[in-house]
């Protein structure tokens, strides 16, 4: 049985388990099931075992442990690994020297007792939504296997879903975090940008990467977030009093109605009717594509210049197209997105919290070429990001949330999530809130093989 | 006889002197002699008239009135001046309406009790640093009407230097006040970016545009630049211990050798040989040369595709080059940008001011093309920002200083100018050390018809 993060460090640090139980345990379970979800990229299995025969020789020492003791978890394959070359999804760092140094929030998530088993699949160089990639294969949603986890950290939600690990890393560019996170069914935070150290992390767009946590409860979300920030989160007192709302227009388009019903029942459930409209969302997502585009193509130019046939034809393509984009529309999209990210500020002074669907619906089948939106066939891939990428430009923190299961009755099961928004730096009301409608039976869906989460 | 702004503010404070005198003297002095320097665009003779009587009826009736009072200025013709249509120094805003007040800093000055009497000749929106304006004329240097008076501000320099204001508002986005104070040998502040409100201020670059005053003396130039800012610097008690160097490599080449003598000069008095040395200081100008033509073109392209042919032809082709440029070659000058910024302030940790020359020599000839730079025959235009470019890019505050008369015995008189450069925020040490110099007769060129300024 799948346990959380919570439950498995107080085993731990209690002794009443060996870590190197846990973290063999772990990997035989990743050894068997993987060939199912294509979750998992490498196992750390020899350092794996290191760290936790030292953390269990300091355990039966009577020394202090963390409060993450003993518990596995993964990295999208973009975070640096001690010893490991860092491959960001693709072939083409093949040569690059092994990782002298973990990623600073490795680091401090080891600092704090956690062991990484993993690294994780993830769309090339972190650039889409589907984490099918050409090199390492697509992963599958543990959900129903024949459906896109979402990407691109598709390896790190999976293998939270399939109660494999019970937290893991990614980042977030455009969605990248959000989207897998709702198509999974587990929690997942994109952190108010700037906030936790990118060093050691492959870069992808610089003006709006970020890193977060993934996880099958939002409590071990925060536990580990907070590991992660470097220190705990003020609470809040009065979670009732918060002001929330939802976002109108473009959030109410092309969505499955089952997620703006669960959007409802929360409006309901914190007695608010309010509904804010943000002007421009469109070109939002436009400023955010441009801008992927030009700062990635600018990142992979010289590499494209020497050896293009070595990326994923779908990564190559709109790299170089990126690169060469007139300036004019790079530079407009910078000055979109300032006056964009102002209003989106501006929003905070009236609310708490705003409420939108993390994705259209749920994860599309891996044959499912296409998507209806506004009564247009789109590509399923890119318009995955519909509800997130305009909301990237803002830097805001942004909790996604799976709905409960009964939220799933019309999709088979198959899981909804939405984004829970705050102004930056402002996890601390993130976490409140998603607690609540955990206990509320609101938010939440348990992991395979796991406990119902977090009911009151 | 030109008078200082501190000198006149006094008199009229006093009672000594009505401000309708003061501005009535001003504006045919400048009727005269515009004719030899086209440094005066519009003279704002109704309203100057206006506000020296309400001044006036104030100080006969006892009432308060600022630091500036009575004091004459111009504004470079991108400063919105209520009631005026803000050119730019182009005819492509003509169908623009009047701005309905004045910018933020001139209103800041106009508070002060300072009155503006003219808008002053550029180059058209700012790009260029030569003031030969397809469609106002070329501006002529004070000191020798056959040779440039540098640009873009070149009308606020000239006006300053020519005794016909005590002191002019201009902009600074590669060397735009920097260059023309330095060549028309008067004092040019460009403040800390982003310190000075751009409110009604015509944009060129908005990652670098800053705004800032021209003055015959370093005290005129504090106590406009306090009135622009809103409060008094902190003062300095020990000028003497200032840790002050000089800028290698890049700063030493290619430059009139009297301009380093002055350099030397002032190290001396300071007792100081440091020597600093910046790395990449071509790449630096590389990439503002690339973020003012991308940024520049793309606030220009919805014109340009419509009225292209209204535009002054050399600023034309640069910008619709710049709006052209692939996204790649801007996003990496603003990568490189965020490298050579840090090292800039970095170098702010063993010294408290960096001394460099202002431009390669005098100013040339209007007649002269070209100047010889590294051996090779360049553009005499482009190059006179060869060392106030590089500098841009750190945000640092910049006094540009005229070396005194003694330093131009090899240029026939003409001004030599340096740049004097601190930390963020760090006017104050700027002021002081031109304070410092200006009483050790180091720095400081008199306006013609002036007296010998702040001599100790």
């Amino acid at each position: 049985m799948s346990l959380t993060a919570v439950a498995i460090a107080n085993t731990v640090r209690f002794g009443l388990r060996t870590a190197r139980d846990v973290v063999e345990t772990t990997l035989e379970a990743i050894g068997t099931r993987n060939q199912t979800y294509h979750c998992v990229t490498r196992l750390l299995t020899e350092r794996a075992l290191h760290m936790a025969d030292t953390l269990d020789a300091r355990i039966a020492n009577g020394d202090p442990v963390g409060v993450l003791a003993g518990v596995p978890f993964g990295v999208k394959d973009l975070f640096d690994m001690e010893g490991l070359v860092t491959t960001a999804g693709s072939v083409v760092l093949n040569g690059n020297p092994p990782a002298t140094q973990d990623a600073a929030v490795v680091q401090r998530l080891v600092a704090a007792g956690a062991i990484p088993v993993a690294t994780l699949n993830m769309d090339e160089f972190a650039y889409g939504f589907s984490t099918e990639n050409a090199h390492y294969g697509t992963t599958r949603n543990p959900r129903n296997t024949d459906c896109l986890a979402g990407g691109s950290s598709g390896g790190s939600a999976a293998s939270v879903a399939a109660g494999l690990l019970p937290f893991a890393l990614g980042s977030d560019t455009n969605g990248s975090i959000r989207v897998p996170a709702s198509l999974c069914g587990v929690w997942g935070l994109r952190p108010t940008q700037g906030l936790l150290p990118l060093d050691g992390v492959y870069p992808f767009v610089a003006s709006l990467d970020t890193v977060g946590p993934f996880a099958g409860t939002v409590t071990d979300l925060q536990r580990v977030f907070e590991a992660m920030n470097g220190h705990a989160l003020e609470e809040i007192e009065d979670v009732r009093s918060l002001r929330i709302a939802r976002l109108g227009g473009w959030f109410l388009q092309d969505v499955d109605p089952a997620i703006l019903d669960g959007i409802d029942r929360i409006l309901a459930f914190f007695g608010s009717h309010k509904e804010v409209d943000l002007a421009e969302v469109a070109r939002a997502r436009a400023s955010a594509f441009l801008i992927s585009a030009a700062e990635g193509g600018n990142l992979h130019l010289p590499r494209l210049r020497k050896t293009p046939m070595d990326y994923d034809p779908a990564t190559r393509d709109r790299l170089i197209a990126g690169a060469m984009l007139p300036s004019a529309a790079v530079v407009q999209a910078h000055r979109f997105r300032n006056w964009f990210r102002t209003g989106l500020h501006e929003l905070f002074e009236q609310v708490d919290v705003l409420l939108a669907p993390a994705t259209p619906g749920p994860a599309p089948r891996i044959d499912q070429a296409t998507l209806s939106v506004g009564g247009k066939t789109v590509s399923a891939r890119a318009n995955l990001g519909l509800f997130t990428q305009p909301l990237s430009l803002g830097g805001m923190p942004v909790l996604s949330a799976p709905l409960p299961p009964a939220a799933s009755a019309s999709t088979s099961g198959m899981p909804l999530g939405i984004q829970i928004i705050a102004a930056p730096g402002k996890e601390n009301v993130l976490f409140a809130i998603g607690k609540a409608l955990s206990h509320a039976g609101l938010a939440g869906y348990p992991v395979l093989g796991g406990p119902v989460p977090d009911k009151g």
